[in-house]
């Protein structure tokens, strides 16, 4: 049965998990996930409509760029946990205490920081994982002039479909500035959500299947482990789309103005994920009416079973019981016929309780 | 069973069904519908105040107008699974990418696109179907200068009366620009709402009826299915408010100061429907409310059978098993009128009992 | 049973009751409501403070006024389902095709149009009507430089108080504009709200008395029959708050500056009935919870009831069982005092039983 | 069990009382109240820093104040049912129609109005009366220049610390204007809310005290009244918050720069009351669900009882039947330790069965 | 089972506990809390990034500092019970007597006042205590020019981390003025709410174990004492996102432009903290949901048992009652084999029923 329940583990913050930060100054760089002992990684790929370089970077010198480089340059780094190095690539590219803080705190809800010459996104990857299950993922993206710094906890990610249209220039990512590799990112990740939706739509089909099929007390405890995957999509989902609407309105030169239909096309894909949110609550709901609904009628037809039997038997073992005293002068009992009479009249008493259950719909 | 559920597969996506869409570039025009198979049309209908010319466009050439031909052009294009052939004509009138990509997304929620010389509208049609069912098919309407292209999945559609009225030069229509038509064209969809609306008023009232006349646990199963369909409309209808509000709104010259009045018709209407939907759902509360409720009326009832029948035969078998005992000392056993007095004894506790149980009012 | 139960046809509309409209062009003045029949009459009331003229107008032509009639002139028209002679009516004032068409809609839900040289109004006159029911008029009231129009389905009318005033000349209304009468009218429209929720008061009080006292399992028809009647009152009033807010708040020389005080009046008075709606609707939540509880405390006593008589008597049977078993070689049987004996133990086990039961607070 | 439940008509309008005003025209001072044949009576309290004078007043004529008299002028009216003495004297300091209307209107909701030389505010007294009880009386304040009217339904009110503080000096208010003393007047009627916030804090503590202890069908009634009394608290408490905040951000010299910090201080105690009424609201619906799991728990343990009862001597029963058979060839019955060893079989299956619902939790 | 329960006393102000506020002036600085009996203490930590000096105050007189001292002054006051010395203290610094009685009002909701000169801050200090309970203090703060006035009124708080920070020179708080320290104390109380956060998860886990693992009804006190404790931290917490939202768009020299990145970073964690809130209601709701149904579920295992056990047994009893008759020609008495024969029919009757019943999932 444990198996079955979604810890609550995975939806709120683990008993004094936090301790570490308490009483330290705001902007200290502390980390707070579960993926420690990841590997500290470090990759650029750097792109203009002519050429594309890929390389991982060893040392954390190698940041700097030549200035005469032309294009994007996206930065891709893994393993949060490694906040000294965190800290010193944030810093090199003049990253505020505050940001390196939000950068590794894995607690960060999706939210925007606009700032003097950069801005930053935080927001949460979900993938499908194993059956039935999905992963959740903090990931920031800073977004500089040229230069978009993307961190990630975990090797693993969802952008190889935005990796695969810049190296083969397909599409317009190749001519396009750093604005449009944040969206694009964006949109790799929102395109998750959709998945996400569609295995949780499915998880839903198969538990209103179970509930209207086979019924049995188990399954309170799917339905509610359900209600609480949802409420933890909305908590990580929700704020995304407030996030996106203040990218499209936002009043700095770093979003150009012809990326804002494309920021748009996300916020309508959030629109959607938003209602496909309400929707499965909704249906989360309906599951336990129909779950209650049908406990109320199992509960029904036991009664109503209970009730046939005793008041068809109860009255023909009192007449057998009638029969049964030892009183010396009772004349039925001596009749010839009367033994027969008497099962006859309990035959006749059966068939009258029969017609009256028929009557009221209880067989 | 099955076939009274309403399957939840109407509701949310099918798994994975997006799955082509992920790691594509935005504006990848892929069709997520289920209308495969259905041919490509375009149908041209040309009028001003003096001519119409309806034809079938048979080349994609052909839908160069000559520039001299005053009035309204309405594109009607039908089977939009045909992506390349979309994405040909779509270009051949300056739609973006983007645009196009929500032409033949199936999934797109009703919006409006406000770009640069055109408006872009998507919304659902809904109409009676077979009995008791009703079509949600995607429709996307973009309105340029003099010229309204309509996008449809399927042949049938909702349009015959604009084109009646088109045809006979009644009503205003003849004389009116191409915001007019785009008008005319969103009326004729919200008016279907309205018998949809009726239709779902039908059903609920049906459905009413068989709960308080002849409830069973199956209702359960209709009840939650109405409850679906409800939520189901509400998130195909509810956008088409904020979006006429928005048509009302905007500030462009295609739209004319004088059809501002008629998309406020629309907008009251929206607010009726919206009402309905809103009424809808508070009576799919209460009919749970009263299945609930009878469901344990039809307890209370089993119940009562069955302590009356048990309350008053278990004490006379109580009494036929005293007498019944073998002691050898028993001085009523050899009484003359024991036998008739025992037998008045029980049948003057059957009428005691009966008594209190009409005065509890359980019979 | 069938008489208790509002029917959901006062609700929501009939099945294709619209579908005359499907397909009209917008302004197409087609009647929607049940008053088909009511013959067509107009009536104009001519007064300023030193005269006043009441007629019944015979023909349409008369509508056109003799321009040196100083003063306002209120013409009420009846019958709407004359759709024509409406028609005729309204074009000599120069209305719209939509204010005509919403002028006989009585689907309109209450709401104001602020067009060029009038305003249009649409709200429902909801007065009592016989026994515990109420009627639901739809009124639409056109404000003209000098002139209203009033439009109603019926002859009945909750107006006569405004008449009696301006015959009388008691109170301000002869010295005043044509804006001051839409006020009073609009006035005496609400005030009949008071008297409709006061009604409505009662029957939930009357309600209560019969959830409380003599509980049934009809009543939950009534509360829900209760709880429709609620959400329609709540559909037909709560526009009509925004609606005179609108009034208040509208820029237009029609509505002069010292008559926004009688109609923030008004405001007051709907804020005050919506208050009572919202009570009304927490009511009769209220009522369902004591009807639920009550019928698990019915449950409860039933079984209460079984439970103790099955808990007596049983284990009494069970003694007077063993004592009627055949064996050979029971001694108990040849005792002299078995057979008070065992009586005297079967008494002394009921009256621990009942000791039991009071204790438990049973009996 | 009358007593216990809170008559519906606190809450809401009796039938048909609103009747009298019904065609009446707007400004018709008719009071509604149920304080009739309460005397009219006027007292005037006229201070500055320097001296104070408190007299009540004979004549109406007398309300006409000497110019050179510098300072605040506090009239205290009471006995509302008066209403030709109301009339008069609001005449006599220029108030409209329609505000004398709503002074006398003890239904009027509250609420200020900005009118053009005075404020006009109604609020309603709320105090506690006898046990667990508390009145609510309607009040309504007039902020001229120097004056502040104020008229009350009955001799009671919660005002004697105010004229404590001017009659003794202490505090600020002799130094101050008049808009000071509408402050203190709202703010002695806000701190009354508090008393009224403890005592029904008190009641839900009581109510909740039994619901825990010991349960029965009548606390449904107590529930459903308190919940009753936490929304006619709402009802007339919400709105002062509005009305607080208006007074604040008015644009007018009435109210003085310096007087906004103390409006400001009865905000802030509105807002801790609005959070307290939200929090009991929250209770009672807590109290309903502790309330129906106490009955359910219950009906289960009664079930236990039946259930245990029956299962351990029914089958008993049916063993001593079978050996009272009375088949001729019956080989156990002559066996010479069979009545002793079918009594232990008997006694083994009892300990099996309590076994059984040991386990089960059932004993 | 008493101690089980929270107490509504700490979530509702005691009755008439306010009574001593009752018809005084406002800025009657009156001490509401429990606290009584604390001494009154002020320290005085003088900083800034040269010296920093740290020493208790035992005169109100040395509150005055010498003008040349540059830095930041921060007086920590504890002991809210001794007003008079706090009304002293809080004069010479010039606050108000409204702002005075707040600082002493434990009742106070968080709120910020912006005055002429400083900033006022209440808020509320909530931090763990012993087992599974937490403290909640109320904290007062006052900015002024290069001054903070921090009122507590016990002992004990959570600021020891900033002091620390102050000492030992670490982070930029040295560097800072008043305004960063207001902002490191807001930081720390919020701080300490993520701690009760975790506290408050973690006890929902143990009870969801408990509702699942082994549920009785004492659980249902438990669950309803959770969903008190929940509505009282958000009480509490609230209204602190409110504030910050203030003071970071507050137009006041006395908080700098550099400032305000911090503050947003605290309104991060109130909104992080307020999901946690609205997420721990959800789970609430749902604890009361898994625990009703199981109830329903015990009860069905009950009348299951009840069912089975007299479903088989009466039928048989009956049958044995049949040949337990006396009547005097009942010709299977004397078959030989017609005991075990009725035997044999009872068993296939119990095979039957419990093949029966295992159809139906019963056993
Ligand atoms: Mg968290
Ligand atoms: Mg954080
Ligand atoms: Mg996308
Ligand atoms: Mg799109
Ligand atoms: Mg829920
Ligand atoms: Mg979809
Ligand atoms: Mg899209
Ligand atoms: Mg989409
Ligand atoms: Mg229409
Ligand atoms: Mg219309
Ligand atoms: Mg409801
Ligand atoms: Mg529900
Ligand atoms: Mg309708
Ligand atoms: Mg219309
Ligand atoms: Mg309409
Ligand atoms: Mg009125
Ligand atoms: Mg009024
Ligand atoms: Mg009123
Ligand atoms: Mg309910
Ligand atoms: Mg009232
Ligand atoms: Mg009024
Ligand atoms: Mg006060
Ligand atoms: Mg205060
Ligand atoms: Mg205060
Ligand atoms: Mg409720
Ligand atoms: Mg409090
Ligand atoms: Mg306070
Ligand atoms: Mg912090
Ligand atoms: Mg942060
Ligand atoms: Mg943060
Ligand atoms: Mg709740």
């Amino acid at each position: 049965m444990k198996s079955k329940r979604r810890s609550i583990n995975n939806l709120i913050s683990r008993p004094f998990q936090k301790q570490p930060k308490i009483g330290k100054a705001p902007g200290s760089v502390i980390y707070l996930g579960k993926r420690r002992g990841e590997k500290f990684r470090v990759s650029l790929m750097h792109y203009n409509e002519a050429e594309i370089t890929e390389e991982p970077l060893e040392k954390v010198e190698a940041f700097v760029l030549s200035p005469t480089s032309r294009g994007v340059n996206w930065f891709n780094i893994k393993g949060l946990s490694n906040t000294e190095e965190v800290e010193t690539l944030g810093k090199s590219f003049g990253l505020s205490a505050l940001t390196l803080e939000d950068i590794v705190n894995t607690d960060q809800r999706p939210k925007m920081d606009h700032l003097d010459d950069h801005l930053f996104v935080v927001v949460k990857m979900i993938y499908p994982g194993d059956v039935n299950q999905f992963h959740i993922e903090h990931v920031a993206i800073v977004l500089l002039r040229d230069t978009v710094l993307l961190f990630q906890e975990v090797e693993e990610d969802v952008f190889e479909g935005v990796r695969e249209r810049i190296r083969s220039s397909y599409g317009r990512i190749r001519n396009r500035k750093a604005d449009y590799l944040l969206f694009a990112l964006l949109d790799a990740i929102v395109d998750q959500y959709f998945i996400v939706m569609e295995l949780m739509g499915n998880k839903i089909e198969q538990l209103e299947e179970k509930v209207y099929e086979k019924p049995n007390a188990d399954l309170i405890h799917e339905i509610q482990a359900l209600k609480k995957e949802v409420l933890e999509l909305r908590k990580h989902i929700r704020p995304v789309k407030e996030l996106v609407n203040q990218l499209i309105h936002i009043e700095n030169s770093l979003i150009a103005e012809d990326t804002r239909p494309f920021l748009r096309d996300i916020l309508d894909h959030c629109n959607e994920i938003q209602d496909n949110i309400d929707l499965y609550r909704e249906m989360s709901v309906s599951l336990m009416e129909i779950y209650m609904s049908n406990m109320s009628n199992k509960m029904n037809e036991v009664m109503k079973v209970l009730t046939i039997m005793a008041s068809i038997f109860i009255p023909l073992t009192f007449i057998a019981g009638i029969y049964g005293m030892n009183f010396q002068y009772m004349p039925e009992l001596h009749e010839r016929y009367a033994y027969p009479m008497v099962l006859g009249v309990m035959a006749l008493m059966v068939i009258v309780m029969l017609i009256y259950f028929k009557r009221k719909d209880w067989l």
